[in-house]
C-alpha cells in the first residue's frame, strides 16, 4: 500500500478509470460520489457498481440542496432548459468540481488520506475551467493551506478522453457499467453532448464501445 | 451599488459583522448559510434573523449529509465526543470553510456576484488553518481558475475577534440575535470554548455584551 486516497466518482467512464489507475498503483481507496441534484440519478448507481467491482463501497453524499443554486442555470438539473448535442453555456454547473473536491478534502482528512483522484481529462479542459491543471494546482494549494496537512490532487489531465478510455481498457475497467448520457432514458440517448463525446472517445481509443445507444 | 456579493453567514457574530460591513460598502448582497449536520441548529435561525434585519433572506443549503463524513471526528456533530472549554483537536470540522466557500463560489457564479465575504478573523486563525489569509488567497486563486471568472474572497483577517465586535457595534449589528454556543441549550452555556471566546471579545472591545449566558 502506498497510502490512502479518496476517489471522486461520477458514474462516468473517466472517474472509473481514475479509480482503476489509483487501485493499480496500490492505494487504499475511499470512493465518494455525489447527488448534486442532477437529473441523471442513474450516475450514482453506476458509481456504486464500478466501485463494488473492486470490493469498495462509495460514500454517497447528498448535495441535492445544490439544485436550488443551480436551478435555472443548467439543463442538467432544470428540465425547462433543453439539452443540446453541442457544448452550450447552460450545461456548465458552476464550480462543480470545486465543490466536490472540497468535500473530498474533508473526507480525506477524516479517513487519513493525503491524495485525491478525480477524472478531469484534457478533452474537457477546453470547456471546463475546473478540469484544467492550473485549477488543480491552485486547489491543491488551497487544500493544503486550509487543512494544514499534506494533500495531493491528481486529475487525468495528461490524457485526452480517448487516451483515458485506452488506459481503462488496459486495466479492465467495466465500461459497460458506466454512464455518460445527460438524458433520463433507460439507455444512452447517443445524441447529447456527453454521448457524442463518449462515442468519439471509444473510436479514438480503438476500443470496442460496449454502450447500448438508442441512436 | 458597487456590485453583487455573497456573504457566508454562520449565525455567529463574526459573519454578522461581515454582512453589515459589506452592506455599509454598498454591495448588493446574497447571504447563504449551511446546515452541515451541526448540533447547534439554532445557528441557522440566527443567520436568518440577522439577514432579515437588512431585508435579506439567506439561501439555506442543506449539507447535513456531511454529518456522515464528520461523524466521529468532531464534537460539533457527534454527541459522543464531549465538549470542552479549551480548544481541542476534535472541535475542528475538517476543511469546513473550504466546503462552504466552494458552494458560495457556485452561488456567486449563478447570481452574477464577483465577491464573497466571510467572517474569518485573526483570533481564529491561530487554530483554524482555513481562517488564515494565505488560505483565503489560495482559495481565491482556485475559485478564479475554476470558474474562469473574477472572484474576490474577503475575510476579516485584519481584525481580532474583539476588533470585529467593536466594528460591528459601530455599524449597529444586532449581536443579541447571534449565536456562538456549541451547546444545545435555550441560552448560551457560557463555558464552552465558543462562549468563552465570545465573552472575551466583548470585554476586549469594550462593548456591552447583550448575551444571556447560563454561567
Amino acid at each position: 500500500m502506498t497510502g490512502r486516497g479518496v476517489v471522486v466518482l461520477s458514474g462516468g467512464p473517466d472517474s472509473a478509470v481514475a479509480l482503476y489507475m489509483a487501485a493499480a498503483r496500490g492505494f487504499d481507496l475511499f470512493p465518494i460520489t455525489f447527488d448534486y441534484g442532477q437529473l441523471a440519478k442513474r450516475e450514482i448507481g453506476c458509481a456504486r457498481l464500478v466501485a463494488r467491482r473492486l470490493g469498495l463501497e462509495p460514500l454517497v453524499i447528498d448535495l441535492s440542496a445544490l439544485g436550488r443554486i443551480y436551478k435555472g442555470s443548467t439543463s442538467l438539473v432544470d428540465k425547462s432548459i433543453p439539452l443540446t448535442g453541442e457544448f452550450t453555456e447552460p450545461i456548465i454547473v458552476p464550480f462543480r468540481n470545486g465543490v466536490m473536491l472540497s468535500i473530498a478534502v474533508a473526507y480525506a482528512r477524516t479517513v487519513g488520506a493525503t491524495r485525491i483522484f478525480y477524472g478531469a481529462q484534457k478533452s474537457d479542459a477546453r470547456f471546463y475551467a475546473d478540469c484544467r491543471p492550473e485549477f488543480i494546482e491552485a486547489f491543491e494549494a488551497a487544500a493544503r493551506l486550509g487543512t494544514g496537512a499534506g494533500m495531493e490532487i491528481e486529475g487525468l489531465t495528461s490524457l485526452t478522453k480517448g487516451g483515458v478510455i485506452k488506459k481503462g481498457a488496459e486495466l479492465g475497467v467495466p465500461f459497460e457499467l458506466t454512464w455518460s448520457c445527460y438524458g433520463q432514458g433507460e439507455r444512452h440517448c447517443g445524441v447529447c453532448e456527453s454521448c457524442v463525446n463518449r462515442k468519439r472517445a471509444f473510436r479514438e481509443a480503438g476500443v470496442r464501445d460496449p454502450t447500448d445507444y438508442e441512436a
